[in-house]
């Protein structure tokens, strides 16, 4: 059940402390590793608006991470929740997810905006947005889900 | 570079097969390991309409990972786009990321709709959908994105 995985690359820039709000104007750079990639592997990346990153909180002390419930971000007005039905990074295999816009991609650099991944972040995974792969149906969430949002861009 | 990742559960049941196109209408349910997870990591996600899944393709052969550019799906009447820019399995690290309808949430066990995965694939992780990290603003995308989805779901 276990699996390696290596980084296709770092996040260069942006911020360099895990804050938990206003990400939304952070913008960084997905270097790719020059060992494992040329300059096609990007290749087209720019005719998409957004790209899906998924990366490694490598900061994460494994004695950290919670396979349980717990309140988002300790806040004990909202439920006990478990930890797959949040996005905290305390989470097992400690990895993060998230949409950014492409401002360029050229070579082995891709230039985000709105990562939430902090300077030096291993990536493991780019994959275009497609609107194919957007939510079929209508989308619905409890209160607390969009309460912790609301800052967070 | 390299890190440990161990499956949080399997997918069991839906298509036992990796073909191309519709996935819409298959159920699956992803069953958490429980030698890692008690009755309450799933806790609240049934208060979401949709979850994204993270799993690994398994069955794809390390050989047959592309780290380059490729025609997707092979159709030369589409351009070549780097394995980055299009969602196709042979890619580094054989992630694979969906978002699906959450049917159900009962202790380890989450049934979902529209789960592109097939029958006894490794999960690494499962995250609520929160219209909070749906893309902001406006999206685009090329011609061939849209054509390659047209008879998936």
């Amino acid at each position: 059940m276990d699996f390696i995985l290596t980084a296709i690359g770092r996040v260069r820039g942006g911020r360099t402390e895990p804050t938990d709000d206003d990400w939304g104007a952070s913008r960084a750079i997905v270097e790719l590793d020059p060992g494992q990639f040329g300059d096609d592997a990007l290749t087209g990346l720019e005719t998409f608006s957004h790209v899906e990153i998924v990366y490694l909180f490598d900061q994460v002390a494994a004695s950290d991470v919670v396979s349980g419930a717990r309140h988002p971000r300790g806040r004990t007005d909202w439920p006990k929740i478990g930890i797959f039905a949040q996005r905290g990074r305390t989470r097992p295999n400690r990895l993060g997810l998230t949409v950014c816009k492409v401002v360029s991609a050229t070579g082995r650099s891709l230039e985000v905006e709105g990562l939430d991944a902090i300077d030096g972040t291993p990536v493991l995974d780019i994959k275009p947005f497609m609107t194919g792969f957007a939510p079929r149906g209508a989308v619905t969430e409890p209160d607390w889900a969009r309460e912790i949002m609301a800052d967070y861009w």
